[in-house]
């Protein structure tokens, strides 16, 4: 649990509030490539750490990321027409450049140099791994690189980033990113569905590990080591049967980011306000590019491999024009009670709509006061003192030093079985190649 | 009228405040029994008294009504599995029995006891007449019995019971369970409508009085007697032609029951929160079950023989999914400009309904400095005070009579003709036998 | 800018404000006609300067406007029956006349002289020139004659007025109202558009001024004169190729109208509450009725004679039941981003809707301390110091003039082309027999 002044600090990004002020250090992907796909498109409305702001990409391919509304008398940005070289208000022509700079003002006469003292609020925006990213922070502190996570150089096909609202504070989310313990219930069968023949023609021969052991112990222990980019999360799983362990490595990387051991897969969960966030999904393949079923099942919000209600939509696609999913806390995220008697505990198919259910149901922002946190629960904790701990030093000047090792994000989630006496210090220097070497497919 | 303080004490139910303690001295009609209508059907939310609770039915048919949120990170367990003898969070499956203790706690090691120290606010719920009922007040305090209305014993099929949301705070539900006087309008027929021949033909040898003489008279006086339920209220209307008096007899019972003369119906205004309450529509026969067509028309909202308009439909339904209707202040209660200006004073069918617009107009918390009460709000009046008495009272420590007499709960509502002579308390005499005795289709 | 006091001044318009009891010392226009077309026609919810009210009119045609919920118990009297002679409360029967008065309270018995001590709060409401007016101020201080807009006393067939909700304050409806600088931009073609044979053809011959000469000149220099019913806005356009100045006088009318000189129009921007204001679209001819295509266009909200886009729909139409248009915040007013890239510049359709995305996006109430006011916008803080100067002498004690000169505001607005010498002053002389004159179509 954490106290009332505690989780005040940890959930409100505002300007001004520790944690608000820690995650402006960092660069934030703030929106999908595909959202500003070319020159001159619809700017779009971005808010981010509780900032209203729009971005917008000019006519030789920059990009801007500016205060919503016009400098002159207030109107939204959204509207304005991006044509050749800047963002025009429409309502009176004011012409903003992707810094902000007041480039055009009509309304006054041409000798006027009253658009010179005219600038937008506006933030160093770059693109990057199928992302666009923004550094709201100060401008001394802007680390020069992105974080340099494996998507980040592989060819375009290769990609498949998927994003979606998600309705409470990002720490919520964050929790759920770093606790995969959860997995044994939320996004799995029930013994009764597994025992079906259905389910063992499924899984048989299969050698992937997360089927096979997720569910062996359900009381995983946790380890967590503080590394250059935030936490590894070590999960190990006893395998009675084989007398082994079965290990999973995740990862926290600060400020919002999570890596599991599934197909090179990453979350980052970006605050838009205290009481919602997006969920990025980042996957991408080193070897080989996305096949077309993949991407179709993906973009159509169906789990890839290990759903076990098998071929079910995942989150039931988005609402059109939005990244809301249909299925939402408004509609009790479409609650199957036949599947979760049947078929799995939640009654809910696809990971992503389960951990929104999971999550958002808790409240925009959960009353940690009333939790009561157990054994498996130690790498929250470790990732909660972390991310206090940056934000209390900051606050004393203390920078953090996580947004300039851009390369510590190069690390992938693992899964492996090992012997028992195998402890969790060796079993990190084993899979050191695995952890920091290219991803297979 | 009342002052803000007194509406404040009035209108306030949330844990702690003067009548919230109150109302959580007496056993409360939360659910009808068929939103849990078998072991280990689907958890139902149940917000009361403005906390927020999930209901459900074990295995073995046991009730449990817990708080809405698991103990360990605080997910909804509305979404939980109702299992083998308990309901499963679906995040970690944390399990709890219907007393709130947890009896699986998976995430921990079998030797582990935390499990022992985690225990969910619990309430003590119960099966009865159709209904399901809780008690969210001390446990020292809980009376040993639920209140014995007459619907309480009779067999399944001679009830006939029904639920909606009506948005407002209970208090004015209360007022206009009371107030009888307003039938004349609010549930009346216009002059013009009566002369029909259709509305003759209609009332033709009727020995319904409350057809023949409700608006015989529009300004009755009104006459309380205290009882040990709460107030008997009588109405009394002149009948000029005939030199008599009809008499109704209404009851209203604390905290929020009223009965009304007419089919031995009536009903709960239980408080869900200061906002919104339910209006349980509780009906029942004791002679014999209700008929199909009865049935069918309750469930329709049809009203079922006093409805001016004739067989229209009472409140068009309910909202699927929910129990709220199809019209409802978001659509003026799809008033009828037309049928208001031909047949009645609304242009709404259905009491139902007409009730609601009435009390939901005013606000969700009517402003009571604002009112002018008159001689027939004198019942109104006297419960008022006889619940911001017994709130006061309870403050000092005195606790109220009333959850201590169950049968005092089994009368009924009666009306009648008596000649002029016949003083109030004599007619309580007379009236004895039928406000106490068995009651006839 | 503004301060932020100053800007809390401007705006709150509920009672005690300054500015609320400035406002109320004007006739205000409340309703279109056809609200309440008829003796006993249903009554009418009027939400405005923040008072809940209803209007209607009673059997003899005789205007009522009173406070909305019924002094008795307070349900509300939209819902009473509009009937001989009163509005008559569906609860209880209670009746009211149009001046507020208890004319009949059937619940007390007929000695009773109880009904004498009940009245509702009523304004003084009055039919003119195809609307509903009301003086919400103290009566001591009723201006006794309604504005006479030359609206005012045409036949009903020579008017066409409707109008929409605009979600934002009324003072930033009435900047847009002055501001006839965004005309250049809001509601303009772009260059490219203008090129276009299509566009070439259908101003051919034409010798609309506003087609012609609007968007010749982006840096129209702004002048006001201070007159008997507000401000007399001169915009001066330079015509390069001509060596002439096209000059438009708009003119703002205390406290919330607008002229332009298109067809003899004006607004009304009429505050309901703080954050929202109706905009009532005004229009006469003098010489001859709408044509029935005239009307048809209008009231489908086509623009009538300058939509560049050509026959466009304006608004998309209301939301049947209400006077909100289909095209809105919610939706983002439907831009099309095809029409900003290849038509104008906002790419919406119709001067209505490009006002309301200019004017509602800068939030409800604008936060001026944000603004860069230019030359262009002079006549606006000009109308923001008349506004704020009334409030603040109205405080102390120094009524308005304005409301007492009701012949002043018969002005219409003109246009037209002038030898550069001629100076402001000596153009208002030369127009003066226009300005007030009787209008042509």
């Amino acid at each position: 649990m954490l106290s009332v002044e505690q989780t005040e600090m940890l959930t409100r990004v505002g300007p001004g509030t520790p944690m608000g002020d820690l995650l402006r250090r960092y660069w934030t992907p703030i929106l999908l490539q595909e959202e500003l796909p070319e020159p001159d498109c619809p700017p779009v409305r971005v808010r981010i750490f509780c900032e209203d702001l729009v971005a917008f990409r000019d006519s030789e391919g920059r990009l801007g990321l500016v205060e919503e509304l016009c400098a002159h008398r207030q109107t939204s940005l959204f509207f304005g027409r991006n044509e050749e070289g800047g963002l025009r208000c429409a309502y009176h022509g004011w012409k903003y450049d992707v810094a902000g700079n007041c480039i055009d003002m009509p309304t006054e006469s041409p000798e006027s140099n009253f658009k010179d003292k005219v600038k937008l609020i506006s933030y160093e925006v770059r693109d990057g791994g199928g992302l666009i990213w923004a550094y709201l922070g100060p401008r001394e502190f802007m680390p020069p690189e992105l974080p340099q996570f494996r998507f980040m150089d592989v060819p375009e096909e290769h990609r498949l980033h998927t994003k979606y609202l998600r309705e409470c504070n990002f720490a919520q989310a964050i929790d759920g990113g770093i606790d995969s313990v959860h997995t044994n219930f939320l996004h799995a069968g029930l013994d009764r569905y597994r025992k079906t023949d259905a389910y063992k023609e499924r899984i048989k021969g299969s050698t992937d590990l997360d089927l096979l052991y997720r569910t062996a112990d359900d009381a995983p222990k946790f380890m967590t080591k503080r590394t250059d980019y935030g936490l590894l999360v070590g999960a190990r799983r006893n395998l009675e049967a084989e007398n082994k362990y079965y290990w999973r490595f995740n990862h926290f990387l600060m400020p919002f980011y999570s890596m599991t051991p599934r197909g090179g897969g990453g979350h980052a969960f970006v605050p838009i306000d205290d009481y919602n966030c997006w969920s990025f999904n980042l996957s991408s393949k080193v070897d080989r590019p996305y096949t077309e079923e993949e991407r179709e099942r993906q973009l159509a919000g169906i789990a890839m491999d290990h759903d076990l209600a098998g071929g079910v939509n995942m989150h039931g696609g988005l609402i059109p024009g939005t990244y809301r999913t249909v299925r939402n806390r408004d509609n009790d995220f479409l609650i199957d009670r036949t599947m979760q008697k049947e078929v799995n505990f939640t009654g809910l198919a696809g990971t992503g709509i389960q951990d929104s259910m999971a999550q958002v149901t808790m409240g925009a922002i959960a009353n940690r006061t009333r939790e009561h946190l157990g054994v498996t629960d130690i790498a929250i904790i470790q990732a909660r003192r972390l991310m206090l701990g940056q934000a209390i030093d900051l606050q004393e000047g203390i920078e953090p030093a996580e947004p300039h090792t851009p390369e510590a994000y190069s690390v992938v989630g693992v899964q492996f079985v090992e012997e028992k006496d195998v402890t969790f210090d060796e079993c990190i220097e084993r899979q050191r190649p695995r952890l920091y070497a290219e991803l297979g497919s």
